[in-house]
């Protein structure tokens, strides 16, 4: 029995997990289980895990953190009631040594009894949200991936992590970059407001045409980059780190939960 | 007794009024009763009124209504208990037949039975959200007026008034623009939220430093010009529409009323 075929935005967190789970899924998850937060996963050994826990306290608006398991725990029921975190991505990022070193469809067999798995918010659910106020998103117009840079800010440093943040840009009019200002700072959890917009050169971006990560998009007449904090942040830090071992979602693979957007709104 | 020397920000509300009330204070209001909301007042005939109510109702950005007198009324339990609507604002404007007449300190000898008050938000008090917030407000620094221009970009027509916007504008870093942003959103009554930033151009403004209004204010580099709907909107609205009879407060001579800034606030 395939699931991939049967996958959709009316797909429930349930349905795509166990897909990812069976192996039958090993793609994307934009635009499925629509309405439900996806999250962007790190997983470390406990002996860094309260370093990293620092950090990201200390960094909330690219790390905003929606889950910690227990040592070892591959469920957390801050994410979902049946989840398995070795097998519910549709793809994983291993780390060695401080390099990315493969893409797997799951971690059962190389899970340990240390891992302490990090839950980090992801801009799907702010992107539903401006989606839902009417205003357009470039990068999902375009069916590309959003596009992403390395700046020049540095992040708060902790528990032995740090570096500079890595942003998300989506262009609008000045009229919507005001509403989506207003819409993402409901959403704290999932990066909340931007950290600037306007110049790029000011965070330290050369050219917005040639991003870090993702795709470039087409920024038409009279509008504004706007810049939010990514998730992509973690990733660069572990690397930066030179961890010894780490797994990551593979970027755009992410975890499904069971937690309604509209959760996460604050009003 | 005189009350001018004495009326500082720690003025109450009623002793501002006092003071306008006995004709010993006829200066602007900018700095006195600090935590009080302070409105721009217009007031017309009956007969003309409910017109202007219905404009007010399709322009909530410019006119924000904090209240509407009945008519005849020099009462508003609204804004304040004690008020005399004819005699506690420092100045007044007369407008007849379409233009501005005269400038007074009271209007009790020419009030009629069928005046009704309107009092619209004024900017002073986000302002002062935007200084408890740790912003920096240019022409408060440079001890001016808030720079204020006419726009291109027309209002909602409605009971016989229309024309176009009237902005103020306040240049912020985008880190300061973004956290302006989220503050005036939360006070929808007294302008809320901006209607533009960058480009003055895309609203039909020539020079930032020529304001049509009140005074111009340094602009610094990396900063943006931010514009927020303006109370001088309806002054305007009045001219073009040639009243036959209308009188408002005097730029920057507002009334003082009762109501705490902090309670203007939606979250």
């Amino acid at each position: 029995m395939s699931f991939t075929n049967q996958l959709t935005a009316q797909s429930t967190p349930q349905n795509v997990r166990q897909a990812a789970r069976q192996g039958v899924m090993s793609g994307p998850t934009s635009g499925l289980a629509n309405g439900y937060v996806q999250v962007n996963l790190v997983i470390l050994p406990e002996s860094q895990a309260s370093g990293f826990l620092r950090f990201c306290q200390a960094n909330p608006k690219p790390c905003p953190l929606l889950g910690v398991s227990e040592p070892g725990a591959r469920h957390c029921d801050a994410l979902a009631s049946d989840l398995d975190i070795a097998k519910d991505v549709p793809a994983y990022r291993i780390y060695r040594n401080g390099k990315m070193s493969e893409t797997v469809p799951d971690v059962a067999d190389i899970w340990r009894d240390d891992l302490v798995t990090f839950a980090i918010g992801c801009s799907f659910t702010f992107e539903h949200a401006l989606i839902q106020a009417g205003l357009r998103v470039r990068h999902i117009d375009e069916a590309r991936n959003v596009p992403m840079f390395k700046t020049s800010v540095p992040l708060t440093s902790a528990g032995g992590f740090g570096g500079n943040l890595v942003v998300s840009m989506r262009p609008f009019s000045a009229a919507d970059a005001i509403r989506a200002i207003q819409i993402t700072t409901r959403y704290p959890q999932v990066h909340g407001s931007p950290v600037h917009f306007g110049s790029p050169s000011l965070i330290g971006i050369s050219d917005l045409q040639s991003p870090d990560y993702g795709d470039s998009v087409s920024i038409k007449e009279h509008e504004v980059p706007v810049f939010w904090a990514c998730g992509v942040t973690p990733q660069q830090v572990l690397i930066d780190a030179r961890v010894e071992f780490a797994i990551t979602h593979s970027p755009g693979h992410m975890l499904v939960t069971d937690i309604p957007d509209s959760t996460l709104a604050l009003f």
